[in-house]
């Protein structure tokens, strides 16, 4: 006899922890298959926000081990005709609304085969319209985690929802302007920037020189204690961003801008 | 040699997330029974609200798999005279402080034997007197998870303490009048007024009147795509009770109401 | 065949909730060692405050089974020079930037060996400079509960980081004069004063005199349902210090107080 490895079974939703609604998920996962390893990966999502959903799903997906079923719940459509659909990619299972979720992972991980997840069987007898997470989505990743293949959960289809994820613009000037796209619990300004679109600026790390708003960073360090305490800095970040921080403090705060504010990069 | 089913153990507290209280009561069990599955419901219950913790393990419980041992810990009267209570009914355990925290699931799921829990045995040496979730009710559970009976951990007794749930009112002029008993993340208004109650007043999805404060909504929905995103509905939400919603929004917000608020409905 | 005990790893972190920081830890170590039974202790350290995560820590390490690897990542000098160490006490394994976060442990349980974690083969490949969670504690982590011994990590040093942890004072007058070192989600304030303290006081339970600011609580008491609802009192909590808390509300709030703030106690 083996013991069989337990499958991973990780939840992102929008649905908070001051109410029962993830718990109540997993306790339908254990029902079908109490071996799964039930890993959260965030339910602070806030209400209805699929981008930032999007990108923490992005940043995270790749470092659980292959065959894990990630289960994404921020499903402002649920109970209307937006599709369920059930993603394979070469080492992965995504288990998501159709709804754009998945827009920054698909350009990155190829998605091999599409199924929209519509065979009852594998739901809770009488779903209701409201808790689709209860209802469909932790039945179905418990089926998939017991050998139920992808196909078995519906119909094949070819294409995915996208959401429009905004590209930095290389202007005439030589400058790159990207935009803030996600700011994390320490006011780490993170950007759609990548060493990709740098790399065009034929710039030196000393060189770069970084706007926001109307203040101006000079260079690029390697990591937060490359600059004293207080002071502002701009590195790539742990997801391969570009990113502004304050070391030992708070970026958001200091500069107070938001998500979708600018950010310029010039040599 | 077969793997035995790990054993589910729920928790939920008003012990909130920013202290280390939960994790040091999983840390016991763990100590018990390593093989124990420990699934959080909730902990972000408004301190000492025995009301607001006894509606989530109401909605959540029964989807957990038989045997599960649930353990909720909302506990005002820690150290004083109130008894722990082991709960036993046809599919589940319950360890809980005597104060209430069951009577919503008291109404659809009879205890069949409850226990005062008294067995230092299987409590953690030299208890305290402030935190009872880790020196008595995590021992406790994990013992139970281990096999121990519920008879084991003290002496039988009869009766459980119970709240006063607020129950809709027939009016004579022919409305209900319910109120609204719990509110979630997403600003969802909950109402103690089930499908049962609506049923009486002879009315068609169509026809429903709710009335919010000064603000009225006609028809009953059945999902929230069922009206434009920012618009008001009325549907029976997931854990069966009636709720105000706004697609896309939050009613609370909105409606500016709270719990113990009056939803009027009639036909 | 024998089924192994799972070992432990628990997480105490300041990444809060709301990103995907403590999910994508848990996915390395999983993709490592698929039977680690990660429990979190704390993710909501206030952003870089050692101190609070070291008290937390020690609240509650040692009601983990033994073998348990603590991973506490309070990093503010994250790819600086600081070192990552691994400590090995008698029971527990403990993985921490070297910046003091266990100064309250060691006062309790003597590191046997401690190593400076050094060893690539143990991280993730390329570690990025601001994500050592996911890049090397959590790889280590993992490698750690296979059986990897901490020697195999790195180097033998021989001396730990401390904070300072201020010490009660008595005064001349015959009172100690101590400070509030914790406040908890119930407005409790945990001070540094044990019984060992009290005990040059020479005073009884009845006659001992707490003061908090201008106001003054006769007694010490042996749980918060000594005294009515909404009153005052003060006891020794369950880490063993003394706390000044209000029966069923938040002494915080009451007193207006802060960490920090002073406590005197005289008989």
């Amino acid at each position: 006899m083996t013991v069989r490895q337990p499958r991973v079974i990780t939840l992102l939703t929008d649905f908070g922890n001051q109410d029962a609604y993830v718990g109540t998920m997993k306790g339908v996962i254990a029902g079908i298959n109490p071996f799964a390893n039930i890993i959260d990966i965030c339910h602070s999502i806030p209400p209805q926000d699929i981008f930032s959903g999007g990108y923490l799903l992005y940043t995270s997906y790749k470092y659980f081990p292959k065959k894990t079923i990630h289960v994404a719940v921020v499903d402002p459509g649920v109970g209307s005709r937006r599709d369920i659909v059930c993603v394979e990619t070469k080492d992965y299972f995504f288990l998501v609304p159709d709804n754009g979720l998945l827009s920054f992972i698909v350009q990155e991980e190829r998605p091999k085969n599409i199924f929209r997840v519509t065979n009852s069987k594998y739901f809770l007898p009488l779903p209701s319209n409201t808790f689709h997470g209860r209802d469909v989505f932790a039945p179905a990743a418990a089926h998939l985690s017991l050998g139920v293949k992808p196909r078995q959960l519906g119909i094949k289809i070819s294409q995915l929802e996208q959401l429009e994820i905004p590209k930095p613009v290389h202007k005439k000037t030589g400058q790159i302007e990207g935009q803030i796209i996600y700011i994390d619990r320490f006011g780490n300004l993170i950007t759609n920037i990548t060493r990709e679109h740098i790399k065009d600026l034929k710039t030196t790390q000393k060189r770069t020189e970084t706007s926001v708003g109307k203040k101006r960073i000079l260079g690029l360090c390697n990591t937060y204690a490359d600059v004293k305490a207080g002071e502002p800095l701009v590195l790539f970040g742990s997801a391969g961003f570009l990113e502004v921080s304050i070391n030992h403090g708070n970026a958001q705060k200091y500069f107070k801008v938001n998500k979708g504010s600018k950010i310029i990069i010039e040599k």
